[in-house]
């Protein structure tokens, strides 16, 4: 029987740096914390998974889903579980994952017919809401602009509830440029903005083809370079007396749309 | 001049027991922190603002706001404006209201076209956006059914946005008996739900009649009585990967969605 590794051990103390941006960037690698993400990343992506961390009560608990990988599971103390998770109540199972982010370049060179970039929006829990929406819509790719919250980060990946593992994510991306090439290719750019010109119930036709939409700062929006350099700045129609929308609202009101035209 | 009151004061002490839900109901009065949230209140039901706590920078900085009201405004300390605050970075602007909520029996007397019950919806935040999300929507009442968040909490009406401030809100009211009632009026109720038998996109003509949607717990969804006694249980169709949608999003489509069909 192995000892459990505590949070002192050399293991634990280079995953704990992947809690930090700057550690995963250095170690090509993030975290991802709980049954669904760790039963997604070694369904989806087994030979992008390290290694996995368990408490022996997570292993015994989680006992079906560990038996039959062949990366290997590492038996940790509660306090080293708590060390690497992000969470108030961690959850004991921790997978270390290879960042899985593909280079801008490679979805300019084939655009998806639908895909999404995020410009400066700044709440992880809202990217990677924004992120399992787009999923479960049918997107293609997600592309995380500069000054966007980071996908891997632990409340992102926690929010995107798997959906880091389903579709094509770009970050890190200046979003001027991958606006303009995309349209080059014929892709229709699609800013949402509350105070835009078109409304989302008159787009019709335009979704049906490639598009890209782009959601900006939840205080700020989409900068106003870029909402300028879209094919057109959408608002959603609101019958009531509310201002505005919740940005994760938004984002799911427009991309069920476009699943919609698309479908 | 006068002393601005610090955190010891009768009055500030009394406030701020209206941060817990027992000294809410206790007072019949909630916080409302924040420009936008003290702005709405102002607007919209004057009456029912008791008094506005402002510290010496925000009522600068809002003398606009505060220059018109015959509403006491009542200068405080930073650290009073503190304990007054439910979030990590305090605004210094907090306004005592009347608690606002209508009986269930109003509402069942005369259901609007289009409302939302919330049935063990636990998230704070969530039920706040979702309340904004209704309001946007054109939604005419929000119920909180027994076991959901308060939509007086800072939080909640945080997220609302001020839609407080515009919907009817019903509170700690049991959802069975008022499906039935409603259902007997002609209402069709419809459960969200990811294993539903209907489709969102098939219900057509249903969704321009009156309507009551209900939304149940993050994790474990509406309980299977009230989904049994709903007209309908209704998945949103997802083309992607993502097994579900987050609450709040999958609101926000149904909702949507409803406003388009009652347009």
């Amino acid at each position: 029987m192995t000892e459990p590794l505590t949070e002192r051990s050399g293991r634990v103390a280079a995953a704990r740096k992947l809690t930090r941006r700057s550690g995963r960037d250095a170690a090509g690698a993030f975290l991802a914390e709980g049954r669904q993400a760790v039963s997604e990343a070694l369904a989806t992506v087994p030979e992008d998974v390290r290694e996995v961390f368990a408490t022996e009560a997570a292993a015994a608990a989680h006992r079906d889903l560990l038996a039959g990988t062949t990366v290997p599971v590492r038996l940790v103390t509660e306090k080293a579980a708590a060390a690497l998770s992000e969470t108030v109540t961690p959850q004991g199972l921790v997978a270390v994952c290879a960042l899985r982010d593909v280079p801008a370049d490679d979805m300019v060179a084939a655009p998806p017919s639908f895909a999404v970039g995020l410009a400066g929006l700044a709440d992880p829990g809202n990217a990677g809401t924004v992120l399992r929406t787009a999923d479960a819509c049918g997107a293609g790719a997600v592309v995380f602009g500069a000054g966007s919250a980071d996908p891997y980060g632990g409340k992102a990946v926690r929010s995107s509830a798997g959906s880091l593992f389903h579709v094509d994510v770009v970050r890190s991306a200046p979003l001027g440029p991958l606006v303009a090439a995309v349209q080059q290719r014929g892709v229709t750019v699609l800013a949402a903005d509350s105070g835009g010109e078109a409304t989302l119930d008159e787009l019709g036709a335009v979704l049906a083809g490639p598009v890209l939409w782009l959601f900006g700062n939840e205080a700020r929006g989409v900068p106003p370079e870029l909402a300028a350099a879209a094919d057109a700045r959408v608002r959603i129609p609101m019958r009531g007396r509310a201002e505005s929308l919740n940005l994760a609202a938004a984002a799911a009101i427009c991309l069920y749309t476009t699943q919609r035209a698309q479908g």
